[in-house]
């Protein structure tokens, strides 16, 4: 300011000599002009120079990059090292440890608050003093084989206590006997196949189900329908000799309607399953129903040759208990709208050590929060609210996520941008993998682009390089794939049932080569610490990029000024579902013509949401970013957006589950399914009593998805 | 400004004098100081004088001054007069026409779009060629008498063409015969009374039913589930001799799980009940039952004397049609938050005429619209968007209103900060009557007093005042009394079914002297414009005065920077209906006991409301109401406060009533009903067949108002 105000002053005094020589009148005006222009001067200096209440509408990708430099592999190590120490049951007091560490770290590292917030829920235990377990009996009712009571603990922890033996939490107490009935792997056509094709009748019978293909609470579910007195399900068999598997709960759903199991479920592992099912009779095993044990895979019911008089008894003792369970929330204030909340959350509690599910994803989680918690020190502050949560009981069925979307369900949905999920962060040692909202695809991809490549050998490429390289989602674009939100884990709440846009990230394996539904040691007591920096990730640069890739996502929802979600990707994802569900119902060509079942509502409704979000899209090219109230008003609107897709009164039968686009499938909660509404009236819809009724249903459900992707394209249109 | 520079160039010029005396350092330091002062001086203009891009925060009370000043009484009177020379039935050809003029003159007076939305829906018509009547059958089923076929038409409107005769939309159609059952009101416990205490069964016989008490669709209903095969309503009984009365519709609602009636309903007049009921035999009725008519009132079945062989017969051929509607809807877009809706709605379609419900309401928001376009003109701009509705077929079951919410649902619960109701503007010749959500209270109270009173004599009195005087809430406060909101009319699906803040205000009759249940004539064929302008308001102040009520509503929420929105006044109402319905209970104290049924909860709720919504206005008094940002985040409280109140999951078997705290009453939809998911597991509680199931389901419905009440609480703390 000081030069231009030295100028003023010689010109105005140069004009003064001039006037003189002027005249009077000449004399006056000129020395008025000039006054006049010293005045302008200042009042525009004045006017421009005031600092707009508007902040900056700069991306501050410097802040970016700062806040992701902060998070270093070697304080994911420690983290992970520190958390996995003990086992961390929801509901022990190991595990409410666990939420102090954490929110007093989190305090320290400088969030302006941390609370434990707790519940009351109902768990399932083993009974201490009645462990469970699977016989085998003689024409006596003579125990003449039990499955093992426990497994072996690994190297370095024999000396821990409260390690729990394998069981499926809220498993019906019971003692059923009967024979034993192979089930393939417990799914809805299975069963059918049995019922239908076998003429085998599941009623007072012991299912016993291969591992893998759905969830295992959908082969518990499976069973009951089927009448089964008991089910037997079989732990992650052992990819890796020398690593034995396991596998524990029956995840209740309480939304499922299903209410608890009513039949006894227990796991069992290789061995036993072996001698469960070597001396099965009855009919060979269909095509595509033999499992890798060296045995013959028949049906059944019961047992052959010497063993034809022997039967199976299920021994489960488990309890459901209240417990009371413990989240941490960590908070940091927005700056500018404290009321727009961005949610990092993941699970603490964890079946055994938890050193890859859920503490891989807890450690980064920690080391985000400690980078934010840095950053905070030198000045920076969000935009908005950043929500930091440590979840409790997610393997007892997302139940701290659940209890807290409950307990604020109408804040988050007035409020809640977004959530991004922070779950176990590796089960594979391949590639990214992204399952998230389609509005925040671009995002997903600018923050990966800006992230290095953990792997040897490609030093200089970024994660989004390495990870299109490695899975090109080449039959619809060049770009790296990613997968719609399944069910199985905290997102749950807040994505279907409350319609957040949420998303989440993990390494993983390579999907052609490596094709078992999860990875070795998945929920076992081998999942340990050393699992990671031994086997999986001995550098942690695979931690910390997936870590950087949840930061990042986190950061920029929480900081950018315009909200990084594309709803131009949320029209391409519709257009690619109703094609995909209105092919499936043209697998039945004859039953659309005779019902008069018509997707032209759904693909004009689908049209009107694309034209909407290019015009939306467009619009903002022309925004004026300095006006708050008019960026408050589009973040609004994107924001909303995904709300728009929830139906209050839910799917049929899933009052909870209602985003009308995506919902977890009916037959395996860990699979996504896009317009479940229309899917799940035709799933099985050849086999319908009554076929009429039947389509009915199909064409309602059209007609929701149709209204409800018609009324989302209305809140993109200009809102006046 | 010029003065100010003038005063510069003076002083410089004497500054400049006495710098050439004081040497030329002293005088280069002093025209240095003279022109830094210039600068300075424009500087300080220049920063102060730009106008911030926040708009004042004043209220503008001018501008609502000259907003009501607008509405006219002598306006009212001619759009009245206009509106109601023909009939305008849902579904006809006069009430498009209508639509259409509508349309055209709010595009007139200047609002920024209309336009005309259409729905087809199930409308219920007379059979043009066999009327509907009810008759008397001797033992060979002759006629020995009828009833009338139609009423006549008032003078004036002999050659009107297109009027309806008596009939009950939605009646199934049938020829149902039996004996008549008196069964008084038609409540529930009327039917129960029947059933218990006299022991009648009503299956299979014809109900006739008194006026009055309750919505006759609850009594339509209650026949039904007493298994009636059909009923006989009596209209609105005349009060004004000379003034016959009419009654017409059951109203369809779907949202009651009923459906459509599965029997036949027709509404008779005076000489017809009078013929049907005098030769009824049976006992004779309980205390309370006898109505007005010179008659025994006795109980039946069927008649005595000479008649004791004659039977009834229902003749019902009305047809439900599809048919099409017509919304008209207009906007004034908001200058700073055009995504923020106010909508003031009243519908169009009458019975006949019309000529108070509704068409005094569409004469009120005319001249609403008329007002705002005027202020329009002379550069003025509501903050928020203003929509005006004219609803179709509200008289079929709100149809038009509830299809609009419905297709906009997802945009209004976003965006809607409340929804003002203008149905018929009056219903007697005393009074202002207002119902609202609490949260208008204080608006309420400050809008009538800026209204004068439109009472002779009282020239001096505001609206308020002589409100006050009037029907002072003298049980609970010294303020005019408001009532809760019920249903009937077209707020219910943006009130009980979205959430949004809502209100009603009209003229009415003294409640203390005048106890029928609404005024005479209503929905008949002489509900004329000459009824209003000879009869209820000869020199339409009172319209004016309802008119202005209903502006200064929409003006203030749609114009002020804060919401008037008033969440103590919310605490106040939930404090006085938890005592209410609490009170209820205890009724019943063993059961209280026994069951273990506890209150404390829901009062603990109650009182951290209390304490969240002071703080709330405590800190408004310390807001910076020049941020944007801070008073739209402020205002989001307040909008949504009303939204925390519903329950996505619905009351029970009303999936479409979710307000926790307000619905229309299970057993006469008129009127309001607090808590009433509480109410409703008491109602009848002592003639529960599983008490412990009864006394579960009231403590559930405690914990869902005590979770509802909390988390609205928790949408008043401060945002993070």
């Amino acid at each position: 300011m000081f030069p231009c105000l030295h100028f003023d002053l010689r010109q105005s005094s140069r004009v003064v000599n001039m006037g003189r020589e002027s005249g009077h009148v000449g004399w006056i005006i000129c020395r008025f002009v000039v006054l006049a222009a010293i005045f302008l001067t200042g009042f525009i200096i004045g006017w421009f120079g005031r600092p707009s209440p508007v902040p900056s509408t700069a991306e501050t990708p410097d802040r970016l990059d700062q806040f992701l430099l902060q998070i270093q592999a070697q304080n994911i190590r420690q983290y992970l090292r520190d958390f996995s120490r003990l086992p961390h049951l929801a509901g022990t007091e190991q595990n409410l440890r666990l939420a102090e560490r954490i929110r007093d770290d989190w305090a320290e590292f400088g969030l302006d608050g941390v609370e434990i917030v707790s519940y009351d829920v109902l768990l399932s235990y083993p009974n201490q003093s009645r462990p469970n377990y699977i016989s085998i009996l003689d024409t006596h009712r003579q125990e003449i084989f039990n499955t093992s009571l426990s497994e072996p603990v690994p190297e370095g922890y024999e000396n821990i206590s409260d390690i729990v033996p394998p069981y499926n939490a809220f498993s019906a107490q019971g003692q059923p006997e009967g024979e034993l009935v192979y089930v393939n792997y417990g799914r809805t056509e299975d069963f059918f196949q049995l019922e239908r094709d076998m003429g085998i009748n599941c009623s007072g019978k012991i299912a016993i189900a291969r591992y893998g293909k759905i969830f295992r609470g959908n082969k518990v579910k499976n069973a009951m329908l089927a009448g089964a007195a008991g089910i037997i399900l079989r732990r992650r068999p052992p990819l890796t000799p020398g690593y034995p598997a396991k596998e524990y709960t029956y995840r209740f759903d309480p939304e499922e309607g299903v209410g608890l199991p009513k039949i006894p479920v227990h796991p069992i592992g290789y061995d036993d399953a072996v001698h469960l099912l070597k001396n099965m009779g009855g009919a060979d095993p269909p095509s595509g129903w033999k499992g890798a044990l060296n045995v013959s895979y028949r049906i059944g019911p019961g047992f052959t040759g010497h063993a034809h008089n022997q039967s199976v008894r299920l021994n489960v003792y488990s309890t459901n208990q209240v417990t009371r369970i413990y989240n941490v929330i960590g908070k940091i204030q927005g700056a500018e709208e404290p009321d727009r909340y961005v949610i990092l959350g993941g699970h603490r509690d964890a079946w055994v050590f938890g050193g890859i599910d859920p503490l891989s994803g807890a450690a980064t989680v920690h080391e985000i929060a400690r980078s934010a918690g840095t950053l905070l020190k030198t000045g920076w502050r969000p935009r908005r609210t950043m929500l930091f949560a440590s979840w409790d009981a997610e393997e007892f069925g997302l139940l701290g996520s659940t209890e807290w979307a409950e307990e604020n369900a109408k804040i988050l949905q007035e409020r809640a941008v977004a959530y991004i999920n922070a779950d176990s962060a590796i089960e594979g040692m391949y590639t990214l993998r992204v399952d998230c909202t389609p509005s925040l695809h671009t995002l997903v991809y600018d923050i990966t682009k800006k992230v290095s490549s953990p792997e040897d050998g490609e030093e200089s490429l970024s994660l989004y390089d390495s990870w299109h390289k490695r899975d090109n989602w080449t039959s619809e674009r060049n770009a790296p794939r990613i997968s719609k939100l399944g069910s199985g884990s905290d997102f749950e709440a807040y994505f279907i049932r409350l319609g957040i846009a949420a998303g989440r990230a993990r390494y993983t394996k390579n999907r052609v080569t490596e094709r078992y539904s999860s990875y070795p040691l998945y929920h076992s007591v081998y999942e340990t610490f050393e699992l990671v920096a031994v086997w999986y990730d001995s550098s942690f640069r695979r931690l910390e990029a997936v870590a950087r890739v949840r930061a990042g996502l986190v950061f920029r929802l929480a900081d950018s000024r315009l909200l990084p979600l594309d709803c131009e990707e949320y029209a391409l994802a519709l257009q690619k579902y109703s094609k995909v569900i209105r092919d499936l119902a043209y697998t039945h060509p004859d039953a659309i013509s005779m019902y008069n079942v018509s997707f032209d509502p759904l693909f004009s409704a689908v049209q009107n949401f694309t034209k909407a979000a290019r015009d939306f899209h467009q619009r903002l090219n022309t925004l004026d970013t300095s006006n708050d109230l008019k960026m408050r008003m589009v973040n609004d609107q994107l924001m909303y957006l995904e709300r728009a897709f929830v139906d209050p009164l839910g799917l049929p039968g899933r009052p909870f589950y209602r985003h009308v686009i995506f919902a977890p499938s009916s037959h395996n909660k860990y699979a996504g399914e896009s317009f479940p509404g229309i899917y799940d009236a035709l799933f099985g819809i050849e086999h319908a009593v009554d076929a009429p009724l039947a389509w009915r249903e199909v064409k309602r459900q059209i007609s929701i998805a149709t209204f409800t992707v018609q009324a989302a394209a209305m809140t993109l249109t200009p809102p006046a």
